[in-house]
């Protein structure tokens, strides 16, 4: 019944998210259920078809799957009454049970994610952590990526409810990884852009358009794309032998790189880290080795 | 002639990088002539059908295009004479015509390859300068990406013949072009390379392998690669609307990145680099516009 076509889902929290994974449901044919703190940013949803809750106890209840896509972990214990996190002396803690499947969708941390999942199973419901990498208008379309983490077993039950969303992923039992995904994602995206950028303000010094440059970042972009899974089979044997270059042969060509920023006269803060984390490795005697053999230093405090 | 299937072609300096060229001419059925300071390393070319010039004179004389693949500008002057760069009062410069084309694919900087542009038009040489994107197995291969700056015309004599080295590009008038898109690629290249190592050491904190994470990391990078041709238009346009994201919800991602790297102990540099690029454009008071409008902070010193 929970995976079925048509299974019912609740969706708490209606802010420009909320409101995007609930009418996705809705598209999708499912019986959806809302619940906002403040009731009036429900309206758009009931009037496409929404049941609009009229208590939290009641919009748990309606669905035994719940998604909860709020500001902050803090805003869903305070919804949820989970004092017993961080217990409260001047609070009774909140022992309700909860008889559905939580999958939280709210941006947090690693930690958080599995603080709550174990106060989720402290009060008999069943949880996922999310992550979604996409923006409201993406939603339930396959360019909408979700991540979740968690028991297995719960996220076999309920994809085809969440199947609405968009693509979605199931990355392993420990609750904290959809989180940890989510950030070694975006440190991808922002570092994309900004060595995009590091080249376009360079070639902008030599008249040389944004247009015009764009097409061979994204060609070597997707180029370096191509060899993490090989590179990866280095950094899991703990082996980095110099097949296409040693990482002393790269720092040459980073102080290049340096120099010529600094010549035409734009930011070297991206050069000089690149060649920082480099020479350390180098220092440490790996210069005769390959470029991923720096994942030493990435992995130091 | 010079275009032709069968055109001869010279190399100067015979290298890892400078064998392979001339192994890749042979290859392709140009008579192939080449001249070393060392004349032994001629040697498996000349068995593989190259002939070998007794003079560099002969050497420059021999082909109606010649390839300089040395270690450095310096190098080049040293061979070719090109004291009157910069005067010597104690060497007279030589003004010997070279009639020949000129393509020379050793590295340096954009300042240097103007400057050797400058000499070889006094010299009587028509000149291209060149980037080589590639390892010297790769030569002779589509992979092998060889870009190339200087007039039009002379890349278009010679396309032909330098075809047989690779996926070959023409970048503009200026010689100084090759060395800068060759300088931005590479900081693509480790861009992405330090992002994924960012990521795969936080996963690894959380039990994670390497190989688990990088299909993941390749995919955010190829589909990171594939917005830039649009945001390029933001930046040529000079208007960066938040479509997407604004800067100041990207900032507070960011701070996730940083506290996350710090929580599991992995080297937070790179995420500290990304949030201070980004809190100086809001500072600026972009907060409210997309990514791209970071391109005003990396182009300032």
């Amino acid at each position: 019944m929970n995976n079925t076509p048509h299974a019912p889902v609740t969706v708490i929290g209606l802010g420009l998210m909320g409101q995007a994974l609930a009418g996705a449901f809705l598209k999708a044919g499912h019986p959806t259920t809302v619940w906002n703190r403040t009731p009036a940013k429900a309206a758009p949803l009931v009037a496409a078809g929404a049941r609009s809750a009229p208590t939290l106890g009641d919009a748990l209840a309606a669905s035994p799957l719940t998604i909860v896509c709020l500001t902050d972990y803090d805003a869903m214990y305070e919804l949820l009454g989970a004092n017993g996190v961080e217990p409260d002396p001047t609070t009774p803690i909140d022992t309700t049970p909860i008889d559905t499947t939580l999958i939280n969708l709210t941006s947090g941390s690693a930690g958080q994610a599995r603080e709550a999942a174990e106060w989720a199973e402290r009060r008999g419901a069943r949880y996922l952590d999310g992550a979604i990498m996409a923006i409201p208008p993406g939603i339930g379309t396959a360019e909408a990526v979700i991540l979740h983490s968690g028991p297995e077993q719960v996220f076999a039950d309920h994809a085809s409810t969440l199947g609405a969303l968009g693509t979605i992923t199931h990355l392993g039992a420990d609750p904290g990884l959809a989180s940890l995904y989510d950030v070694a994602g975006l440190a991808m995206m922002w570092s994309v852009l900004n060595a995009w950028l590091q080249g376009t303000a360079l070639l902008a010094k030599a008249g040389v358009d944004a247009a015009t440059y764009a097409p061979f970042a994204r060609q070597i972009a997707a180029g370096v794309a191509d060899w993490l899974p090989g590179y990866a089979e280095q950094i899991d044997k703990g082996s980095f032998p110099a097949e296409v270059a040693a990482l002393e042969t790269d720092a040459r060509a980073m102080e290049h790189l340096i120099e010529e920023s600094e010549a035409m006269g734009v930011n070297a803060e991206l050069p000089r880290l690149i060649k920082a984390m480099a020479d350390r490795a180098i220092a440490a005697g790996h210069g005769g080795e390959q470029y991923p053999v720096l994942i030493e230093e990435f992995g130091k405090p």
